[in-house]
């Protein structure tokens, strides 16, 4: 049961976003400018680093859905993102998003976790002060979201069914298309 | 000094919100939904909200830069701050802020370490569900603004002489004035 009254037909952040519109405006252009952009870090990279902080969090509902959008880039390569959240340094991606990758896991833990030679691994292996920047706020926006949807407990489908469907309209759509309209 | 080439005449977020501008602008319209109301919970009790998550997160400029910000909405009344940060139960301020600041505290371990009894002290000593959305999304943003400053080894003055200025800036004009323009 969450904790305050929530549209019980809608999951996870879906009801957070309904039931404060106000808040939903400034969230959903925070996860647009962060997540939709294949400016240095694609969109496909973008959601597998909120991914594997959503699974460090533990939070169910933030892993799946974000996992399935990951997959929804990766042309349904669920198998990938599985092997990126469970053991990134043998999966197959680049030196440059393992690099990175561990970076989040340290801002996951706290933002003074993150270490001089971990930056140095990252831009030896390619990553600009974009790349670092943008997986820095990434990994620290999944601490927010992961902490809002599990703080509130949310409801949490737990038929994995669910999440793609839901993918497939932020892949088409963006965040914005999940957000209620602010005047 | 910092992961990234930062303006290092400025300090904390105000170098990332010089950096990135686009990202200004949300965490900007986030910060003043957030922050700056008194719909239910005061601007004092939000901020020290975030004041003692972030003293939790270890996050130097954002404790500061926060209390600073309290204590503005306090009369100046930096001993009630700091008694908040180090010991709020005894702090003299409402059952019901303490009671929130327990919710406060368990966001920032984690979302699931919130449990169904803390809410419950917090609604029996009068918080309604917004006061309980809004302090779970406080302590969850600046666990996303703390991971975001220190993450990326930003400036932070450690002359606290330097945030009180910046507090009545941000008291009279809000966190808008503290953003670039985005068009």
């Amino acid at each position: 049961m969450p904790h305050i009254s929530l549209d019980q037909n809608l999951p996870g952040m879906r009801s957070l976003l309904a039931y404060r519109p106000d808040i939903a405006g400034p969230l959903g252009q925070l996860a647009n400018t962060l997540l939709r952009s294949n400016n240095g870090l694609t969109m496909a990279e973008r959601e597998l680093i909120g991914t594997y902080v959503s699974y460090l969090n533990n939070c169910f509902y933030c892993q799946h859905s974000h996992g399935a959008i990951a997959a929804c880039y990766l042309d349904e390569n669920y198998d990938l993102v599985n092997h990126v959240i469970r053991d990134y340094a043998n999966a197959g991606i680049s030196d440059k998003l393992k690099a990175l990758l561990s970076v989040a896991a340290s801002v996951q833990k706290g933002g003074k976790s993150v270490t001089d030679n971990q930056i140095a691994i990252a831009k030896a292996a390619g990553a600009t002060d974009n790349d670092v920047h943008d997986t820095v706020l990434i990994a620290a926006a999944f601490c927010m979201f992961n902490r809002y949807v599990d703080g509130l407990a949310t409801n949490t489908p737990t038929d994995l069914a669910s999440y793609p469907p839901r993918a497939k309209q932020v892949v088409e759509g963006g965040y914005g298309g999940l957000v209620p309209v602010v005047k």
